[in-house]
């Protein structure tokens, strides 16, 4: 936990005169004030975050994280447990619609096994980072032990750490896991509060009958381990996952390190959940890349006073959205940097 | 007249063969069915447009018109008229703000002189098509004769075949010129039958007094000129403006050549209901880039039945939502080409 607290620590509130110097050239920019709106606004946040009144966005990461859920084992999903692994493969392979958009959106891809349930090939694309073999089932006791809960965030934090490394002006957060959206319902109702039927929605395409079931096996799995809603890493514990957690490390250390988190759908927001409720000052570095078909994301971001880019009916995650979305926040950071000023260019300005 | 019959009637309807095998195609692609929402629609449509099952929007070009509006006069706008002009320049050199997103995404940006007040300096990247030198003031009379706005949407016609030769998978649509929100809020409230103070915005910026005096500006216009709603180019040659009759041009000439549209915002949606008035088929051609601040907007793109893909509070115009929507529609296509199918990854499909 030492390691956690440190990073919570080092976590700083946004530059404020960065801030206001961003504003200013906004509005010294040839355009009618705000006339960019949503750009304005995150091009102002971006160059808090990175206490720079010129931000650059340039060099995009995604980091895709993925694992196996125990909970599988009760039916909650569309696809068998085996299509994590094979997903990881075509992740490697360049096939899947993460490697596509980010190919399109000219963002790096690391993809990291937090827990996939079985031993993949080494491949020097794959981080292999595994906290176990998949979770437990979490309809008959805790998804991990608490030990592993921190390991698997300070695994996240590692992670970051060691992409910032390498260079990284902006971060986003994918995952992969068949189960992940029923431990992410979980950890949504657990820590906002809302009814576990409020905050379950079909994930990769289940039925309305096994939407019921996994209802019940959420309700169920809360029932019997009893999270306790003012303890993240306890909510981790019982009813979250592997790279859920990994994703709240990655949020957590990119805070820490003035990076924006661009994060993608429901998973990650229940990754933001958990980062934010250890270190509510480490929104103000999350940036919402989009709003999920899955019906509990609202209620996320909602909780979290974050409000999404874009809204396009996604509910893939590997962090596709939140390729997309960098997308736009790249465009956001350039107009403030690129743009010609009234003056530069000898526009006239508004005649008031 | 020959050449828009010509054009509009060589526009045939989207290609159902190539929807369907695109359709099939998104449902084989190593995602969940649907999962990609949008992004799906938007490749089956664009599949349509191009008659390909694996349609590409590699080479993206923005047609950014300009012209001046005799209406300034009547002191609509909070930016003086030189503006036009001096944007026209900022274009050229680089500093606005379509110029930077076109770099974000990758788009070559052709600006055309459709009648701008002034003499522009010849530059090797201007067009010159002035038609005039601006309009006139439509308070007082028509903004231009029958046979200039014939000629706009015919030089509208002629650049996006020139662009056409040149080679361009994807266009869209820009605009500048002080005073055009004035012209686009009259063709909205003539074409859709809506109420001018439901269609009319604040433009660049003007308060809520000079809104009241631009509403009734309006109202007088439509009162003296009596446009025929059922008669576009009368509608154009009334209250219009060079531009957007060149922009008219530019989407019933893209729709002949099976070339999908972007459209960005406010005027390009009044250079929409001019073409789609004029031929109705060409709403499957336009693909609509956001939804705008100016409250017209969404009564425009309703009467077209098409749906904005981002919101952004944008309200710019020069083509910048355009020219941001045109990476989501490439990331859509891209998707639909490059992502590998289940069987090629070797991942098991869905368990029914």
């Amino acid at each position: 936990m030492g390691k956690i607290e440190d990073v919570i620590g080092s976590i700083e509130p946004l530059d404020q005169e960065a801030m206001k110097s961003a504003m200013q050239r906004q509005d010294q920019l040839t355009k009618p004030q705000s006339s960019l709106g949503i750009l304005e606004d995150i091009s102002i946040k971006v160059a808090g975050i990175k206490k720079d009144g010129l931000p650059k966005t340039e060099r995009k990461v995604i980091i895709t994280m993925a694992a196996d859920h125990g909970v599988t084992e009760e039916g909650v999903s569309a696809y068998p447990k085996e299509v994590t692994a094979q997903m990881v493969y075509n992740f490697l392979g360049g096939g899947a619609g993460i490697n596509v958009i980010s190919k399109v959106t000219n963002a790096r891809i690391v993809v990291v096994d937090m827990g996939v349930a079985t031993e993949l090939e080494d491949n020097p694309a794959l981080i292999n980072r595994k906290i176990g073999y998949g979770t437990d089932n979490m309809a008959k006791g805790h998804s991990m032990s608490r030990e592993d809960a921190i390991k698997s965030i300070i695994t996240g934090i590692d992670i970051f750490e060691a992409e910032f490394e390498r260079g990284i002006d902006i971060v986003g957060t994918g995952d992969m896991g068949i189960g992940n959206t029923t431990a992410s319902s979980a950890i949504a109702s657990v820590i906002t509060g809302e009814d576990v039927r409020k905050v379950t929605g079909k994930g990769t395409g289940i039925d309305d009958n096994a939407l019921d079931g996994k209802v019940k096996i959420i309700e169920g799995a809360i029932e019997i381990n009893r999270p306790d809603s003012k303890d993240p890493i306890d909510v981790l514990s019982k009813v979250g996952g592997f790279e859920i957690g990994g994703l709240a490390g990655v949020i957590l250390a990119a805070s820490a390190l003035r990076v924006p988190v661009v994060i993608d759908g429901f998973i990650s927001g229940a990754a933001a959940l958990i980062a934010t409720e250890l270190a509510p000052i480490s929104k103000d570095y999350i940036i919402a890349a989009h709003s999920s078909v899955e019906i509990g994301h609202r209620v996320m971001l909602d909780h979290m006073d974050l409000k999404p880019i874009l809204d396009l009916n996604l509910r893939l995650g590997e962090g596709t959205g939140a390729a997309l979305a960098m997308d736009i926040v790249e465009a956001s950071t350039r107009i403030l940097c690129e743009m010609a000023t009234f003056s530069e260019a000898g526009v006239s300005d508004k005649t008031e």
